[in-house]
Formats: structure tokens, sequence, C-alpha cells
């Protein structure tokens, strides 16, 4: 059952235009994460690969394509977390990084700390040679127009909102069980500088415990921390649920309680996985047994053999 | 049993030259949010005015009395979470406000996110006509001290922060049986500029369900994060588990796991409460029925008739 890889795009409603070019990003980013478990690598490994694949995707929302702020700015929030310490590293509201996912683990392994924000961020950046990048080179001509519509008179934010691309993330088991998530974020469209969402917050955006498993999610960050939902679904597992049946009963939880739609990645440490949302939409991929798992509307499940071309 | 106010001013070991000051300290804001939910206040109300009071106390380490960080300057954490919505407010590494915890409630009752920090907190605090202090207002010459101790060739930080004044928080239950929190920081001592602890992080540094019961914590942030220890402990409760033993299972497995210690101020909805911790003091307070309990000392517990002269 080991090593495995779960990843997926973000929970919502993706445009026609785009599902394509999403599908195809998470199955890709999945892909790399897989072939460094399959040789040897650690499970950290897998996720922070995976993730900056998906950052370095101008289709996702994080690193370049992320949403923009009130401001027309771009600040991202990310995290990973490693199931055999329960050490994490976060960065929220960074600014001119390429790839916060992979500054998030700096800050686990290279300080005592757990999490830097905004401009303290940014100099631990520069100090660990973390090379700045114009704020133009993370922007798409896509995040530019939605956030001009979303200033014009008139607009619907929520409508706006529902349009979006979530944020990104990968949970994975690596050939020695040890455990580990990653989730990055260029948050949610039109917000106020400095806001951080779900995603840098341990429990809510992701969590990882090598006795338990591990979960990243996807959604509106403000509902998932309510229900701090990726802790919240290793408890489930904890009381004996399978990934599958703990993913669905944290989600159902978080729409009976607060109202609000999602989609999560989950393993357990025998290599059980779950793909789930009650979102109209999730891309999601998974490697397991050089098979290649895939879907993106409810009920879809694609395989492939990952020594097919693609 | 209800209303029900509880207090703390910080886990950890407390200089014998401040023990009095503490618990005169968290005795006085408890008496002051026990005043609010008398008359009919919200536990959100009361919460946020003890909380308020210890940040204005500058014995404790949350607004005026904050650690400073490496830079010499104080960077604050806070946050309020309303179990009836689940809805919280946080800040983080914000500067030159005076009661980070008011900032919070704002954050959580005049916008759409639940966090906001550094930079963003203080264009928000201006937005709201929230005055800004200088940062000397905050410092106390304490504070200074210890700072420049910690910097001296030789020093032992480990050892010093053994010293240090933790976070101060609060939990309630009002006459209607909404349950608050309330969380308060000024982190570590000679953190990095830009460190974010457990405080702003829902779960972490604090929770409030009005199903479940509300635990603010305090103790070393990132271990705190770890465990996700306020919800850890509300997970133990909706097992069955009592205020009581559920803080000593979340506080007993942050110990085991992790290797770190803490404290922790619990509710549930009927009005049990417990003041809780493994560190060699907490300054903790509770007010119930016309009646003030407090202690400092693991075993402590004195009480006071609430109308005796103080």
């Amino acid at each position: 059952m080991l090593p495995v890889v779960v990843v997926h795009g973000g929970a919502g409603h993706v445009p026609r235009t785009r599902a394509e070019l999403s599908t195809a990003g998470v199955c890709s980013a999945t892909r790399a994460g897989y072939n460094i478990l399959k040789g040897g690598g650690s499970s950290m490994d897998a996720v922070v690969e995976t993730v900056t694949q998906l950052e370095n995707n101008p289709v996702f929302n994080a690193g370049c394509g992320s949403v923009l702020n009130v401001k027309g700015e771009i600040e991202m929030d990310a995290l990973v977390m490693d199931g055999k310490t329960l050490g994490s590293g976060a960065v929220s509201a960074v600014r001119n990084i390429a790839n916060p996912t992979q500054l998030a683990r700096l800050v686990m392994d290279q300080t005592s700390h757990s999490c830097l924000t905004a401009e303290g961020a940014s100099q631990f950046a520069r100090a660990m040679g973390i090379p700045e990048v114009p704020l133009e080179s993370l922007i798409t001509d896509y995040s530019r127009m939605r956030w001009k519509e979303n200033l014009a008179p008139g607009a619907n934010p929520v409508e706006c909102q529902m349009g979006k691309m979530g944020t990104v993330g990968a949970v994975a088991v690596d050939t020695e069980g040890n455990i580990a998530c990653a989730t990055s974020t260029g948050g949610i469209l039109n917000k106020m500088e400095g806001r951080v969402g779900d995603t840098p917050c341990i429990g809510s955006g992701g969590y990882a415990d090598n006795n338990i498993g591990a979960v990243s999610t996807t959604g509106h960050g403000e509902a998932i921390m309510k229900v701090t939902l990726a802790r919240l679904i290793l408890f489930h597992m904890e009381q004996g649920h399978s990934v599958e049946a703990a993913s669905d009963l944290g989600l159902a939880h978080m729409k009976s309680r607060v109202g609000s739609l999602g989609g999560v990645v989950t393993v357990d440490p025998q290599g059980h996985w779950a793909a789930r949302f009650n979102s109209l939409q999730m891309a999601w991929a998974a490697a397991q047994k050089d098979t290649l798992h895939y879907g993106l509307y409810t009920g879809e499940h694609f395989t492939q053999d990952l020594d097919d071309p693609h």
C-alpha cells in the first residue's frame, strides 16, 4: 500500500475552460511526488515537490496564479507538517516569493518557530538566500481580469468567489511510514491586506501525525477554521472511522454547522487514501502501486497505469 | 452554575517577586469579567474585558509588559472566539496597539475575515479609529532588562525562557449559555521578527463551541500548535470526559508526545470549570456563584466571597 501521495488543486467551481488544465496539473504534480517516493524519498520531500509544481502552474491559486487582494497585490500562505515529530512550518501574508511552501519548510527546518508572517517572513527568506520575484511575475491575466471584474460597480463578490480556484495541497506516506502534508494558497479574491486564512493555521489547513494520518483541506478558509477541519477529520479516524468516512463526516459537519462546502485529501498510516469534497468540483489525483487515480466531478474516478506515456 | 468566568495569567515559572502581583492581577480581572456576566452581559464581553485588564497590567506578557523580540520591539498576537457561531477574530504580529484582544474582536465583528496580520492589521486598526500607541508605552523596565540579559554573551535562552510570564486568557459562559474565549500574548522572548505562535491559531491558542465548551491555553506556543491543544481537550470532552480530566489528558499528551509543559482554563456548557497546568506555576482565578477561586502553585485553591472587600 506504501508509498502513496494524494493531491488536490482546490475545491469550488472550476470554469469549463480551465477544467482540463486543472486535471492535467494535479496529475503531473502527483507523478512528480510519486517518483520521489518510489526513489526512496521522504513524504516531506514528496509533498513539497508536488505543491511546488502546483505553485509554479498558473492555473492554480497558489504561487504564480494566486488571486489578488483588494489592492491588486498578492499575499500568500503556506503550511507543511511532519507527522513524525509533529513539527510544522508556515508562512502567512508573504509577498514576492515564488514558492511559499519551500519557505514554510525552511521555517520548520531552520528556525525554532512554526510560523513567520509578512515582512518577518520576507526577511527570513532573504537570510536563506531565497530570491525575491517581482509581483508581476506571479500575476496572470486571468487573475487581473477577475480582480477588475470584482471591483466593478454591480459586481457580485459571492458569485465571483464561487468561480475561484482554491488552495492546493498534498498528503503522502513514504515507504518508512512517515507521513507529511503541505498546503499553499493565494487566499480569497479581493481579500483585505493582511488577511490570513486557514492554510497556515495548523489543524485547519492541514495536519499530519504518523500515528493517525494526514489531511490537506480546501474551501472557504474562514469556515474551515471554524471547525478546524483537518484535525476534526483525524479525530474521526482516531475513533475508528475510515479515511473516506472520516473525511465525509468532517465535511458534513462543516456544512451543517457553518453552512460551507469544501474538499480534502486524506491518508492513514497503512496507505488508505481518500479525495472527498461536497463542493461542485475538486481537481484531485493520487498515485499508489504504480497507478494514477484522478477526477474532478463527484463520483469521477479515472485510473491510468503510471508506466503509460502521458 | 452560570454564569462563570475562568482566567489564566500564563503558565511557567513566575519569579517570586512577581507572584503576588500575578495573583492579584488575575483576581482583579476575573472580578471585572464576572461583574459583566452578573449584569447580564455576554460571555464575549466578559472575556474581552478580562483580557483587556490583563493586557493593561504590566505584570503580564500581553499588551503593556509584552516580551521583546530579537530586535527589542513588541509584536503581539490575540484571538477571540464565539461559541454560538464558531466565528473568531485574530490578529498576529501587531504593533503599537494597547489592546490586541479588542482589535481581534473588531476583526470578528467588522470584517468577513478571521485573522489579520502585521501591517494589514495596523491599517485595519487605523480604519477602526483605534489609536496607535508608542512602542515605549508597551515596554517595561523588566522586559528590557530580560531582553538585554538574553542577548548577553553566555546567556542561556532556555533558562531565561523558563522565567517568562506566559500568555493570558479567559473562558466564560453567560446566563444564556453562550460560551466565549479570548487569549492574548507578546509571544516568546527574543523571538524572530514576524514569529506567530499558537495564540491567534484557532484550536491551538483557544477554541469555543456552545455545544462542547471552551479552552484558552498557555505554554510554549510551538508545542501547543503541534497538538492543537485547545481543540484536543474539547475532543476529549466530546468523548465524555469532565473538564478536569479532558484538560489533564490534553496536557499529558503534549508532555508525552512533544515533551512540553503548559496550562489551560476550561469550561463546559453547564458551567463546570477547570484551571489545570503541569508547569511549575500558573496564575489562575475563577468566579462562580459569587465566589472567587484562585491559585498559583499545583494544588493551591483559595476561595473568597466576592462580596468581601478586596
